[in-house]
């Protein structure tokens, strides 16, 4: 029986949307990723602009030692390379001895066997805590369907929701799954949120970019699923502090860094649009 | 003897130009990248801002499913990796027998021994539809002599129309060769385009931008010269739009990528300067 | 005894930081990079706002062939992979028997085992001319003791620029090192630039950009550590352009690659803050 309101556990999650925007600012997070040569530039200095510290660090000789000194770590099929995969489970193997957040963003799953195999392969040999995906790569990972081609979405089949859920209970992961809205279930809730704007499907990386501040926010909370709704409802409001002056793809990407790093914790908190609905 | 004269052909072209911009965005063609590491985040956000999709895929696993799924593949030797070579090949194979347009940049070539035999590897193991060089790289592989110094073009010997016109024949590709003025030739026609800014060489990665482009829109033409040509129009029709406004080279590339993203297809038709020319 | 009073060696170190950058744009030297997938667009187009050509060439078949066409070597140990070391190594001595300036920048020494290891070895193999490094990385190389969280300076022991001159004792390079204050030292005298803004720290890749301009400055001019007092002055001078315009990173990288392109050599001679201390 809850002990709170729907009303108050809103009010609640949109506060600690805020503090933890705060504790990120504070603790200046060590945020360790093995990610992909497209977007790595941009997944740095968004972590940056938020208020952590990134490291991007694929040597197999350091991943042990990296994520011994790291406060997440952020995993990204992007681009594979020879041994990629194999350096990520060393990596992840020692965040979870360590205790730290592991995020898995299965960029490309179903494009091709390589990606849906590395994505599999991560989920079976470490324990991934959040599981950051667009639509067609979590209906992958459900098992219940998913379309994408090259790295877009092209959307699941059947309601966003209930893929979600599925995908969290398949791999036993909170989901964090990025669409028109967002979605995050696993740990006892759901919830959607309904941050954002269409342009910030016109830029490169913006699903690595919030993977990366999962990332950042996963490493300050102790709970992944409300560490995923914040950088999530972080990420959307600067999209749409943004968006009204930009000219187009990059300056629009000029904007969505500059609001990011201006975000102050009351304005997150004040415009998170999440909706809270019954967990698994 | 020629249907239509000079002035028809010359309008005809500039309506095509504008129709497969066009085409580009109702279509969103899959462009498959394996490119250098440099200019890798520009070339898929060009190719996002032109209105189609990029996926960047080097993996060797991967590199025949990508192209199975892809509608043109571009390949740029920027910076080489070990193994490179041969993943570019097998996927240009792919693209082959798919019928699908392969883009090459032979970035360097001339510079170095490795990037000249890589070159000419590949043009001699896969069909390339389209080779986009600069002076100097097209220069090189007509056999006619161009100087590269690293990635930069110091000219080539000779007429740049004639250069351009023997690397067609020598190679068996349309040739769209970037310079003061562009020179598309190969299957016919010489097309010789005027816009562009000279505030592109100030930029890192504008030739590697520009094969991106060539493979969008080559992606839904029906002849690879008219699709280099309305590739590199609407290019330059961007950068001329862009130069007054900007204060330097990066707010320039902001400019850019957003003009080409509004670029409309009426612009791109009345703004396109081309002359075509008695083909080879 | 000196020629010189201290405010006339100040004046013409001032002078010469301006003519430097004169001949950067006069002679546009080529700098080979073999670097990080993370900044390794922003060195390349920090290079060419500078006045300077970048080539950035990281395999192993055609490395003696850059250095052997360059006029500067900048070395960046920023994301390591198997294999590149050797190829630093391989350039570095071909730089080294041709006589050009080998720069080091060794991103995260004293974070993981690999890194300082890695470092360490290319100092023994190669004649490094110039040390680039924050002063956790310094601190660390001169064995006096630095703090270095993943790429991210927590500050070395004891007095800078003590540090600093230990450092290039015990490398034998002019040691360039960058901070609130940078020093660069190694050549004779000890020179303190309060060039720059906090907003640097804010973006990632400035210290790679500033090894980047180290390496343009350094292929012009017969004094290493005048090249890396010029270089550093211009990127804070830059800097300090660039951040009242700023509304957060991304705005500010804008505004400093503008404000770089941009730079007079009559403002960088008069905006230097150069203090000049008796050498080791």
């Amino acid at each position: 029986m809850p002990l709170f309101s729907p009303h108050d556990q809103y009010v609640r999650v949109k506060q600690h949307c805020g503090e933890l925007l705060s504790e990120v600012r504070k603790e200046r997070p060590l945020v360790h990723h093995i990610t992909n040569t497209v977007t790595i530039n941009d997944c740095a200095n968004i972590t940056l602009a938020a208020g952590a510290a990134p490291v991007m660090a694929g040597a197999a000789e350091e991943a042990v030692e990296m994520a011994g000194i790291a406060s997440s770590l952020v995993l990204n099929i992007g681009t594979l390379w020879p041994g990629q995969v194999d350096v990520m489970i060393i990596a992840g193997k020692a965040a979870n001895e360590r205790g730290i957040p592991v995020i898995l963003d299965p960029v490309g799953v179903g494009a091709t066997t390589l990606r849906t195999e590395s994505a599999l392969r991560i989920l079976r040999e470490c324990n991934v805590t959040i599981l950051k995906g667009n639509e067609g790569e979590i209906g992958v990972l459900a098992g219940s369907g998913g379309t994408v081609r090259g790295v877009d979405s092209y959307g699941c089949s059947g309601d966003p929701v209930d893929v979600a859920r599925r995908c969290a209970e398949v791999t036993g992961t909170v989901v964090a799954m990025t669409g028109e809205i967002d979605v995050v279930t696993g740990d006892g809730e759901v919830y959607l949120i309904r941050n954002g704007h269409p342009m910030m499907d016109r830029l490169s990386g913006t699903g690595c970019m919030a993977a990366s501040l999962v990332g950042a926010f996963a490493a300050v909370a102790s709970s992944p699923s409300k560490a995923a709704v914040a950088a999530l409802a972080a990420f959307g409001r600067a999209g749409e502090i943004a968006a009204p002056g930009a000219a187009g793809p990059y300056s629009f990407r000029t904007g969505l860094f500059d609001a990011l790093y201006s975000l102050s914790p009351e304005d997150l908190r004040d415009g998170t649009q999440v909706e809270i609905r019954r967990g698994i």
